[in-house]
């Protein structure tokens, strides 16, 4: 069955999780450009990371092919040793989602994300082309649904939408933003509009916020939805980092991106607590960004299991709400086998000479900035170098 | 050349990370029982993992044999939902990691670790007869070298060593002790001194600390080595979490284990900071246990390349701190990419409501558990439980 | 010179901190009811403070008469030992303000603030009786000038406006809200337009929440007049402890009220930086209530010494951001004596084990009680009873 | 009843709180030099607050003489506008400490503190001359017992203990010190026994740490003692700031001394378990010292009140663990008129960008100091420069 007969048929979809994040930290991608060679140069790494989705609940397997746009990749070349060209790392991605498919009941989606063709300000012909690019890869490994993820900018989303429409596949599509809207000032419930009309069947968020600030930006979205009268599935893939201090741009700003975030990674008793508040606002396409490892899409598929009437396969490694502990050594480690344990932990930090909050770098803290954004952002990566000058 | 020949000549030889922790999280092993049965059920994930570890530059992979005594697994049967004979999952751990090893430059060390059987106060003989039982596979499998690990009682340490050195292979010794020794009350000088008179050449600690406390603990047992005039090599391979707040029996204490430890996690940074401590202390066996992923072990490695002479290869993706951001599109993460900016980076926890120490449960708050801890273990399980029943 | 006159001139006015907080903690005031029979029992620690914030800077002494209407003394008057009338206890208030005053060079403003008349849903006559009974006593000792203060529903505090102003002498009126503004939903800027049309020559707020907050209330109100063209002028009392965390009702509902609230207790430097961004904004009324000290109203007289050409008395004994550490016998502590350094202390709590945010109780947490806080307030005393009751 | 005979009876003795701290905020005495000249400047300003304390329950008042030493006071001399002598100031702190001493039942105490001399290496001779010239103002004034107090250095001590027995009065001997010991390393049971040999009546701590680090420094005292099979009534009169982080040498070296303590000051909850505590452990004479205000003085003798039989006078202003909140308008503050809600309440800092603990400056944390500390320090002032100089 395909996605939006799932989704019709009042099916929750569970989404995998985050693929920079976790292969950074395995070894196979490089922070800061995020590039995604290592479908070509390392296929065992890529195949075992989608296993372990699949294994923990994920319907929805995506290809491995953020940032795969040949202008990315082009232009983050230097970092990659031997040049892989755009096609060859599109197909090997296509072909390690479908081969893992294969081995459970996942659908593989088509992913393409923001281009820098769009920040450098080419014109729509141009950014098109970048998208259709990576869709003829698609149509040719004919892979079950697309999705358009990681835009800052509904103008290039709505872009990306109308290019995989094309292809007569459904498209869902989900933006990095936060309550307060996109780049250029266009809120969540617009942003939404916008996106449906341009013709995507799923819409929602992904990547840059919590869970929490994530749902809230889905909520608007559904409002603005309900006031244009349009109909769509709802989706959310959020961060597994908590961000309560976040600005506009998410995580991004705040001084930990990418190297420190560790204290803020979510634990999967916070999963169950986001996958449940997800269900409750209607949303049914529910995964997760960066920072989700497969036992935080494993606590989505827990939480959800009495609707949905099974567990993933990857719980028989794991009791709910920690009952394997009853059998530890230690009584009072025993002792926390319990819900009720679990759910009520406030965690220390460990880390005393630290602070609860982060004051976040960039334009979430100054007004200038913020007007500057309304500006066009190619235009402004002079402006900005000035602004970071005086900043300094 | 073999793990002595090495140590010998100056070199430093880096371990691997936890097994446990790490495929816990990507839904192979249980929380609780802690089993290696993954070996056998799914090979191909712990293949990858061990890939991992020795692409951030591991020169020692460890058998996935933690608690795989049959006592062990005999206990803790009731998890395995199609029971697996100890030998299988022994003899399907070594040829895993000798299968990996010859993809690079490693040795394959077979690892016992403490027994129930001790415990539950069964005899030299029976406790030796599992040790013997798993070193009977390591010899068949040939592996390099032996570690016995994740001991917690210097007696049942020193069993270990006896059977280990039985093969005639080096033996390394590691406990999972705190400056304040032993669940005896041995101190860890006098540990070490023990174990290296049965025969250990390498000793050290590994688990239930954070790399601060651990190395502590190791100074304390090179003071006790010199003290005796007995010569052994330093090894330590802590936990990958902060717990400065811990009482003395480690992290289990702790409230936050082992499904909240989050934020306690330690970053590429801390790790670095660790290695070169490690190095000027004179430990020269350098590695990781719970908590540690991929890209902790390749920080101890890129942060002793200096003193080695080459990274690993997992480091063509990581530049040294940070130093990939340079090509970030926002100026201010950019500037991100300095030693000076990681190196005094305060991370920030994101979690407001929560405190940044913890009040640890069991024998580290009451002085009657410390008492109860000079009787023998075995006869105090009921005793604990009696304690537990009176602290609630 | 009267209040009007200093101001219409461009002076800065410093206001006094708060007597029930500070004498409560010298032990002469019970928190919980917080009336000010202390006039008449123990005048000398009455006096005693008024003249340290006089030396401290203060232009302005407050009469202490706080909560000193006969239904608020009444109602609370099985606490007061001995009964003591309305009438003494404001005459007392009036006489040793005005001794102090003129021991330096300060006004004297007679004090109201809300009555148990209106919460419990009185009448306009008989809530207006209870601040014409305070008034006469201010007439026949002659104050300078009269301040509303204290009022968490702007209809009463119009009420109040109105009576004062029956006087003919000058009327200042400030609200205990913040940015959400009165409990009623009235926005701060309409606060102020009521405020104002009523009667009162200066607004602002006092009390309930931390000094940025309450500038950014007294923003608000600045910008309800301009926008209605009218003119007064501005002046703001906030507590001296941070609230950041606060709900609509202020620090009332923090966990800490109010006998834990020490670690929210702000620095003079804190204070420094507050009466700086109350000048910049234009407020030049500028004073303290809950939780400021003598040495917190220093703070605004010393960091408005540039625009005032002087310091207050109480500078012999304190140089400015710590100079006199210059003389202290370590080296590091001497290192100390710069502004720097003071202006950028991030100060630890040195209590571990607590969070740095709260978690509010009432109505800032649940949407029931904001819904039950639009409908009159007197009704709901028994609901709000029920509500709790279903709270817990 | 002279301070013998109450001890010797079993009575609770409750000392002061602090004075310079009081006194900073309240705009009469100088941070840095901390010099009395208050007692002849503003004698009412001092009167006043020793009146707070009896009233709270303080069974002493101790003379406004801390640093009063004729040396001291010309060391500091450029601070103070007019040169005021030396006998001025400690005949000034006698009569005001009488004259409010005779208003309720406490006695009057003398008190000398550590000399700029002793620091500045001077010889025994000149540092007790220094002590008999306050010596013979108290007894012009005839207080009822000495106490010599804040000394670093037990020689120092033993020297001023020396010259106070001259009188025939009894003598009470306080240090400043940790569980480290004092300045040259002797441990606290060393200092005690020294103390009591040279004729001190009642030995114990005051200042530089909190009250549960003071107790156990007192605890060491005992010990040290009954080891020596020596006799003495024991003291505590500790900071009121929390100061878990701070090295040997106390919170002088906390980054927050003196003017960013305020997260740190203890509740009066604090108070009652660490008044509990020192009895339990055998303490008669408790007070407090830097940070304590008269409400803390209070909470000692409420907790102690059932042992001693009556509340102090300001206890009508206090209801015993919040009861008077059963009096406030909103019924969630009234739910905390309890003891189970103060005794267990965690306080949030209300300072989410600051940490929970510091880095000290100073000795506490470099080795090469501490082993500075091991020779004469009047010979180490230069050094300390030098010292210092490195650091930076």
């Amino acid at each position: 069955q395909g996605i939006l007969e799932r989704l019709d048929a009042g099916e929750i979809v569970i989404g995998d999780g985050g693929f920079v994040f976790a292969l950074e930290k395995r070894g196979y991608v490089k922070a800061g450009p995020w590039t995604p060679e290592a479908t070509v140069e390392h296929p065992e790494a890529v195949r075992q990371l989608h296993r372990e989705f699949l294994r923990a609940g994920a319907n929805v397997l995506q290809t491995f092919t953020f940032y795969a746009s040949e202008d990315k990749l082009e232009n983050r070349g230097n970092y990659v040793a031997e040049k892989i060209s755009c096609q060859k790392v599109n197909e090997a991605a296509c072909d390690i989602a479908r081969e893992v498919a294969n081995e459970g009941d996942a659908l593989v989606a088509g992913g393409v994300s923001q281009t820098p063709s769009y920040l450098s300000c080419k014109d729509k012909t141009e950014v098109k082309a970048a998208f259709r690019q990576q869709l003829d890869v698609f149509m040719k490994k004919n892979v079950d649904f697309l999705i358009a993820e990681y835009f800052e900018h509904v103008e290039e989303a709505v872009w990306a939408v109308e290019v995989l429409k094309e292809s007569g596949k459904p498209v869902a599509a989900t933006m990095c933003i936060g309550p307060e809207g996109d780049m250029h000032g266009v809120s969540p419930g617009q942003c939404a509009v916008q996106l449906v009309k341009a013709g995507a069947s799923i819409v929602g968020v992904n990547c840059h916020f919590d869970p929490e600030t994530s749902l809230e930006t889905v909520r608007l979205m559904k409002e603005g939805l309900q006031a244009a009268k349009l109909k769509a599935h709802l989706m959310s893939q959020p961060l597994a980092f908590h961000t309560p201090d976040c600005g506009k741009q998410g995580f991004i700003d705040l001084p930990e991106f990418p190297f420190g975030l560790e204290p803020r990674i979510v634990t999967r008793w916070d999963i169950q607590k986001y996958a449940r508040k997800a269900y409750d606002l209607g949303i049914r396409f529910i995964g997760g960004c960066c920072g989700f490892e497969p036992y935080h899409i494993r606590a989505i598929a827990e939480e959800l299991a009495p609707e949905r009437g099974f567990l993933p396969e990857a719980s028989e490694k794991h009791g709910s709400w920690g009952d394997n502990l009853s059998m530890h050594t230690k009584p009072w480690v025993r002792a926390r086998a319990r819900k009720e344990y679990w759910e009520n932990l406030k965690p220390a930090s460990g880390r005393p000479y630290c602070p609860s909050m982060s004051k976040p770098d960039g334009w979430g803290v100054t007004k200038g900035a913020k007007e500057l954004m309304q500006q066009k952002e190619a235009t402004t990566e002079q402006q900005l170098k000035e602004l970071f000058q005086k900043k300094k």
